[in-house]
């Protein structure tokens, strides 16, 4: 009989996570019905979004207190009585944050075959070829970048943060991130090619903002919100465009990281909201797309591998103290 | 010789104006020189915006202390010494919070000619076919209204307002307005057409609004911002348009009526800030349309005339009150 551990959710959480709002237990994982493939979890993603899930009903709906933690990771197929699957396929998708998973063919959110590459490890397809390589990606299609704009990226050494950057620097824009170390900094500037970075917590950082934008700001890459975001809007340009795909710094408060909708107006910006999903249908596209650029060397990904399935709560409040640098994922 | 009373900005005002924000002044009309035209002023214009241009640098520059308070008017030539204005010649344009206005040939904000139209007073160049209206069709035009939509208009017996409910009406929108009285309501549901109102200072004003609008909402059209801004988007649907035109319950406070960026991101709005200047080519276009619309008894007007230069600055502080309904107007 094998054993799953599972993360539940006991309670939702008033700030960070706290002991006791996940609880580690073990289970028999069931005997597989026709038609069912169990998967065995590698990597875990940990992603800001988990935290959203955990308190609210967002663009889905809030985990249930009980139910096994929301959690997307790679994983591979050890038992199949499913034609879709066979042993030792590998597959990415909503595994949950557990050690196995069943999937079953009328899942909407089925597990997604992925194929071997040589030379690529197997957590990209978390990363920089996953959910947040495609968050970047799409993200940037809504900003609609053109040559010689500035875009300003927060949370620029995030996992989707990094990646958006440097399509920005595709596309030929002068690109500025913001972040919250100096080595972040360093790491954006000197290996991914922006062309300045700013440590928000650094007593300056506007000073530094505003001499890192000269020109101004065309396009806010906006991942954290609150006063970081509404300095950025200060700074924004005419017909500016805000493409709004995470608010983190509400994410662990009750205040939700308000801004004044006042300058988007004055300034004639638009902002959009996206979320990766509406974009399932062109995933396969934009991940070629973002392959060649990984393998041509237009775009670089650092991972922050966690190793130990029991440390996915710790894992996940790494994302809202600073303490990772792109990708986070635990190594179950 | 000429006497022109004149409002100047003394100091920014806090809140509402007080005494002494304008001051009224007596100066003689300057001899007119060659290129140059002497204007009348027969009706101002009574815009939200004035306050902001009596506080900060906005769209327009903020008017300066000591300067004629900036307004828009409708005036008649009333003697010139330009090619392209005879006397007898009707104009609207920035013609200031003043008596009398000098237009010269190189005025970026030169003072148009409107044709007289019989049976049509000369206030609707100000209100349903001036910038109000202007700002109503150009900002539905952003809303991208569709067939069996549902529209909100904050404000909604305002001037923009409530013109911009009828046009989401000519385009077969469900159309839901907020107002700050049951008056108000009464003439949006019932000479206006409007499908529903909800009066924002009831005290189960929430619960109306969720009546009104059972199929969420599509499109908001929002003048207002803060706690009505808020309980909108809170309604809103996936995929809703908010088109940013006005954020007048901060105009007259020092809290900017903040709102979480929040709900545009997980409900993938898209907000749209706008001015109605950037559409200056289009004026002509979109008057002849409303003229016709008005016409043919698709929309219809309501004008708050207030008698008397003197009273402008009661007559700005109107609309932060409520006491005006549709277009507000001094009669110079």
């Amino acid at each position: 009989m094998t054993m799953n551990r599972q993360w539940i959710l006991r309670q939702r959480p008033k700030a960070l996570l706290a002991d006791g709002d996940l609880e580690l237990v073990q289970t028999a994982v069931p005997e597989l019905k026709d038609g069912q493939a169990l998967a065995q979890v590698r990597y875990l993603s940990i992603d800001p979004t988990m935290r959203v899930w955990m308190a609210v009903d967002s663009y889905l709906p809030a985990v249930q207190i009980g139910e096994v933690m929301r959690a997307a990771g790679f994983a591979e197929i050890v038992e199949s009585k499913a034609k879709e699957y066979k042993k030792g396929d590998k597959v990415v998708g909503l595994t949950g944050l557990q050690e196995y998973t069943i999937v079953s063919p009328g899942d909407k959110l089925a597990l997604q075959k992925v194929p071997s590459i040589p030379f690529l490890s197997e957590t990209k397809f978390l990363g920089v070829l996953g959910m947040t390589g495609l968050t970047a990606f799409f993200g940037m299609e809504i900003g609609a970048p053109k040559k010689g704009e500035t875009l300003v990226v927060s949370a620029a050494a995030g996992a989707t943060g990094s990646i958006a950057g440097q399509i920005g620097k595709i596309h030929g824009c002068r690109v500025v991130g913001i972040a919250g170390s100096d080595d972040k900094c360093k790491w954006l500037t000197e290996e991914l090619g922006f062309d300045a970075a700013v440590n928000y917590k650094s007593a300056d950082w506007k000073e530094k903002l505003a001499a890192a934008t000269p020109q101004g700001i065309d396009i806010d890459f906006e991942n954290v919100g609150g006063e970081i975001m509404q300095e950025v809007l200060n700074r924004m340009n005419l017909f500016g465009r805000v493409v709004l795909c995470g608010l983190i710094s509400g994410y662990t408060k009750d205040d939700p990281g308000m801004a004044s909708f006042a300058l988007a107006l004055v300034k004639r910006l638009r902002v959009q909201g996206f979320i990766v999903l509406d974009f399932a249908e062109r995933f396969m596209e934009a991940a070629t797309k973002l392959g060649q650029w990984k393998m041509f060397g237009k775009i670089k990904d650092r991972e922050t591998i966690v190793e130990g399935f029991e440390k996915a709560p710790q894992a996940i409040n790494m994302l809202f103290t600073g303490a990772n640098t792109g990708k986070t994922i635990v190594k179950v």
